[in-house]
Parts: structure tokens; C-alpha cells; sequence
């Protein structure tokens, strides 16, 4: 946690905050904050900047705010996802928010097994506490949203030709022989495939809605490497 | 497993292998393979191709091996690593034999808790067995190779300038102005801290020592996402 993020209901006053939960044992735990001390936050959607611990106890912290800097700037990058197996994917979730990757869609796939769609991961709660962790990690306030799609076939003809638009798409497809471009820095909508790749089906699917098939090189990556190597490629990482 | 790994103890001719472990219930249970099915396969440290199915049963595979293409390039990158905590231990090795880093030295740092070091991931079998997994992810053979040193001053003023002559060094560190250089395709010595960072002596020491210190914007990742990032940042990931 570099950054605490705070939410409307930890708010009693414009610029006064209590924590009851995992963030006030990290500041007395980690932290090892005492009265007076300073702490890096932020609030969700908002800016970023200092509280001074006006009180601690086991219970509860109170501390008082002064935010006034914006947050990094999000990444102009659309990620569409076939659903990760539930042991990663909390673990992706957060890697997409540290990278500062905004708009997130989870799609079906054939080689996504139906069990992925059962993990208690995907509630609204988990999905914000994971992504939430992301945003502390690396100083970032502006919190994803996640769409969920488990119907491949009406999104890749209905809806993703649309995000395709104003954010041109790749596919990434081992497969294929154009390499994925380069530091572009522009705005671009990126797929990526389950454990064992899209089937050629779907990727004939995507590249009709649009997208253009890229490889990343003969390396196989798992998707939460994949996903830093692609974004650090598409774009300067020192203006994440 | 995209690749299945063979080391000198599997081959039982010039050709033929015989396998026992995690790799034959891969074959039987995930690849579902029958008698006369090909598999790739490549040999640690040597080339890679196919192996077909001769017998199966419950307790062994046995296969024919054509071994005749390299496995990829390595990254003309020495890895220098503040010692992960141990639950992100495993998944650090796996990640870097995947993205193709061959030379890791594992060091001290300030901010490293002693009982990082009491892991039994460091043992050579599970640093091999760590590394294999990652090998096999990506489809290379190339073992890396893990030196530890658990004090930080030695190492960085008598082996660190050694390392750094033939591949300059990089320290990466939030606090600098320097942005990390992109897309230099030029062998590296790159160091990352631990979780909260090298401490400023330490920093000062790696520069000493003839790095550059380096940041890569305002996110703070970590060691897992940072090194995918920083990896794909540096060397063209399509050449990887």
C-alpha cells in the first residue's frame, strides 16, 4: 500500500476520514504511524495527496486530509480478456490496475473452462477490493470498471466494433507473423486469449470485427506476463 | 507446458526417453495423448523439437525424440534482485526464465526481512524445478542461472563492476529524474530493489559502482509486473 485509497463512506467531514479496516492496521502495523505523522492517499476518482493522523487507536483511525494532486493519467487502452483461471485472475486484476489499464472486458473463449465463470472473484466486492489493491500498489486513484461478457459471439459482432472505433484493436495471436507494434503511444484495444491460445475461429471473429493479429515473438507468456510486456510495449511506461 | 524439458537423467538412448514424473501424467492427463501422438519437447540447455508417443501407461512414457531447432535467444540481461519475499518468490523465477533472463543474482538489501532468505525455494532443486516450469511456459531450453548473495556491500564493490563492463548497469529507482531507457536492444545489468525499495545508500553504492539510476514513471510495480515491464521496456519482446 504506497497510496491509501479512500472511498465516500470513509469520509465524516470534508477533509476528516476514519479508517476501521486493513488500512488502519497498516498504518499501525506496517506504517508504525504515531499522532502527527503523515500518509500518503487518495480518493477513488479523485486526487491524491497527505492525512495527518489526528488519532489512532486499535478501533479506529482519524486522520485529516489535504488532496490536491491529480492522479497518473490512465492508459488509452481497452483490454478485452478471455476470463483467467481463478487462481490468477485475482492476481491479473490487480497487475491491470497498478499498470493503470481503465476499462477492463472478461470474455468467454473456448478454451475458458465454464468453472472460471463460478469464482466468488467475480462479485462486484471482490472485483473492487482486488482492483483496489492494484490502484495502492502504484499511487493511482481512478478505479477500473470491469465489464463482464460470457457470451463471445454477440460481443465480438455487437459490441466490440464499437470499442474498436476510437481504439483500434490487435489480437494477441501467437500464430501469426505481424509483430505487435511497437511504443505507438495511441489508443488501441487489446486481446488477449486464455491458457492455449483463441481457436482459429475466434480469431478469424475478432480480426472481422476488426482487430489486427499481432505476435509477441516465440515466447508463450502466461496472460499476467503477458499483460506488463504488451502494455510496456504499446506504450512509454515512464508515462504511465 | 508448452514445451516439455528433458534433462540428461530422462534419456535412456540417443533418442529415446523415458518419463516418470509431472510430465507423464502431463501427457496423459492434460494432453490426453495416445501411443503414435508427437509432443514438443526440447532438451535443457540444448534444442528443442518432437517427441512421439511410443508407450504410456500409469507409471511411464516412453518417447523418440527429433531434437533438431535452437530454442530462442537469450537476453543479453543480467538480472541483479533485492530478495523477494518468499510468496512471490516462486512466481518471480518462473517470469524471468519465461521472458528468456538468464543470469540472476539474488542480493541483500536493507529493506530484504531476514527470513526471506530462510525459504526453501532457494534450494537448487526447487530454484531448478522454479525455472524449469518457466522454460516450459515460453518454449526454451536454456537453464538459468541463480547466484545468491546474502551480503549486499561485497558483492556490489568487488562482483557488480565486473558484471556492468561488459553489460552496463541500471538501477531502478522511483526517486530519479532519469527516465530508463527504451528500446536499447543493448545488453543490460539491470537491478531492482525490494519492496519498498533500495534505501538511499544503497542506491548510491549501485551508482558507485558504475549504474544508472532510472525510473519508470510515477507508478510504483511490483517485482513481478516491474520485471515484465522493465524486460519488454529494454529489449524488442518480438525478438525475445
Amino acid at each position: 500500500m504506497n497510496l491509501g485509497l479512500l472511498f465516500d463512506e470513509d469520509f465524516v467531514g470534508d477533509n476528516q476520514v476514519i479508517l476501521r479496516d486493513r488500512r488502519r492496521k497498516h498504518l499501525e502495523e506496517v506504517l508504525k504511524v504515531d499522532v502527527g505523522d503523515r500518509v500518503p492517499l487518495g480518493r477513488v476518482n479523485g486526487a491524491m495527496g497527505l492525512g495527518t493522523i489526528d488519532y489512532l487507536d486499535d478501533r479506529e483511525a482519524r486522520l485529516t486530509v489535504t488532496l490536491d494532486s491529480p492522479p497518473p493519467a490512465p492508459l488509452p487502452l481497452t483490454l478485452v480478456l478471455a476470463m483467467p483461471r481463478p487462481k490468477m485472475f485475482r492476481r491479473v486484476l490487480q497487475t491491470c490496475a497498478a499498470l493503470g489499464v481503465k476499462d477492463i472486458w472478461l470474455i468467454n473463449a473456448y478454451k475458458v473452462e465454464k468453472s472460471f465463470w463460478q469464482t466468488p472473484w467475480l462479485s462486484d466486492a471482490h472485483l473492487r477490493e482486488n482492483l483496489t489493491l492494484g490502484l495502492e500498489q502504484s499511487k493511482d486513484t481512478r478505479m477500473p470498471e470491469v465489464h463482464i461478457r460470457q457470451r463471445f459471439k454477440p460481443f465480438v459482432e455487437d459490441e466490440l466494433p464499437g470499442l474498436m472505433r476510437e481504439r483500434p484493436g490487435l489480437v494477441a495471436h501467437p500464430g501469426t507473423d505481424v509483430p505487435c507494434p511497437a511504443h505507438a503511444n495511441t489508443p488501441a484495444t487489446l486481446c488477449i486469449g486464455p491458457e492455449g491460445g483463441f481457436i482459429p475461429y475466434e480469431v478469424e471473429k475478432l480480426v472481422a470485427a476488426g482487430a489486427r493479429a499481432v505476435h509477441l515473438g516465440s515466447r508463450i507468456l502466461r496472460v499476467e506476463t503477458a499483460v506488463p510486456v504488451l502494455v510496456s510495449r504499446l506504450f512509454d511506461a515512464c508515462e504511465f
